[in-house]
């Protein structure tokens, strides 16, 4: 599966959902994150997100396939996804 | 096709990518725009974003289908992307 996570969060509660997503997907730019995951660790990760946010708002996107993904613009990376 | 836009802009590039994006995709939430469109149509919007898109960082993703999206929390929409 290919998992995309983005979200609107108070800075606590963007801290702890990036600590979950960090673990398992790779950061693409602020409050977005992606990877590649089996399908048994794409329901873990939406499991424990679930418990632990309150008032964010998660958005948690699972496509079968991974994307082409195109960047646009030059705003320097803070982590390249391309590591 | 199914195209996500995700943005890290300064307030007037990001008013610019609201601008075009909002016009062939919904809202998702903060910074991210989806939806399905044909091929012309994705190239259409991707050359628009290259060419208007300076210092701000987008991310333009195209899948082949539409994902299942899972909805986390519960701050409210600003637009539901339900609409």
């Amino acid at each position: 599966m290919y998992v995309v996570v983005t979200y609107d969060a108070d800075s606590e509660e963007r801290e702890n959902i990036r600590t979950i997503v960090k673990k398992q997907l790779h950061w693409v730019q602020h409050s977005v994150y992606a990877g590649e995951l089996t399908r048994s660790a794409t329901e873990d990760l939406f499991r424990k997100l679930k418990s632990s946010v309150r008032e964010a708002r998660v958005s948690f996107w699972v496509f079968d396939r991974p994307p082409d993904i195109r960047q646009i613009g030059t705003q320097k990376d803070r982590e390249s996804i391309f590591l």
